[in-house]
């Protein structure tokens, strides 16, 4: 069972989904079994991270933005603008794929665990995730 | 096929839990198919590393911790100690799922891979990690 | 369903195997399901990245040898080679197994996304990748 997500990432940063990947899970029917995200775009990726402390996500954002500055020397790919390469890099240090298997019609996720869209582009993008769902 | 592993993760670093996996892997009694690790923490990570030399996991261990150091001017999440943010950094640098297909009853790791629990806390902790057996 | 590929990685740097992986799955004459990728060694890694622009994989290639650079102070794990540390470390902050949907008997990744193999060593290797299809 394949389904696709919309979201609307109107912000460089993370972007909860958990509430949308329990739904697919829930509209399944299926009561246990694995749950496979994938997202189709290089420049966003997917992680399990913190939900519970704002400040967490706030951290991790900016500890990844110094790693991956804009504007490095380095860079040659630049015709997309400056926030465009560090997405690229920033996408290949997370994960494009993630999986969380469910119980009772519910994720197992831990209970400070949420679901991430992390947008590393500055501008506001509409990223589509496809939700595998398997017995 | 949904089973819970407990791992006593007793020190900060890499602990092996490959036998563990196998022994999930042979109680199911598929002969084919995939397994799927989830870990429900956000401040220790899975990984498939070598594991034959111990000196590969000191150094990644080492080099990890030089990349995210404790107490960094940037942190405004510290209330649960100075190494808990650096957990989740790098636990989001690591992964939360890892899969790893079996044939015969047995994972297909390569010769000197193994799985681990990569505990990021300096403290002693109990870590959960689901595992779905898929065919 | 699960079978190998095996891939001749002549330099370090990145190797696309979309059309190689697309063609298990056509294989496998299953219209809709998961194709999960894993890679049998830690010197090497999965990655899912834009495939239209070289320079896009050319900055991300230097980007990361200059953050995991060769002869640095804190190895130890030396003997079989400068580059075979930096390895498993990039390996470690890439992924080892990767998970795309197909439907239609096709995956369902982005207009300029691609599958790679990302070779860390400077040798020419003999890498091999276990594709599994489900359901």
């Amino acid at each position: 069972m394949i389904s696709q997500l919309s979201i609307n990432a109107t912000r460089q940063g993370l972007h909860e989904i958990t509430a949308e990947v329990a739904a697919v899970v829930n509209e399944s029917g299926l009561r246990e079994g694995l749950c496979t995200l994938f997202i189709k775009h290089t420049s966003a990726s997917l992680l399990v991270q913190e939900n519970a402390d704002p400040s967490a996500a706030r951290d991790l954002e900016l500890w990844l933005n110094r790693l991956v500055s804009e504007n490095d020397q380095i860079y040659t790919h630049t015709n997309e603008g400056p926030d465009d390469m560090p997405s690229h890099i920033k996408s290949t240090l997370t994960a494009s794929s993630v999986a969380v298997p469910f119980v009772d019609g519910r994720l197992t996720l831990g209970t400070w665990q949420g679901i991430f869209l992390w947008e590393h582009r500055r501008t506001d993008m509409q990223r589509n995730i496809i939700v595998h769902i398997g017995a």
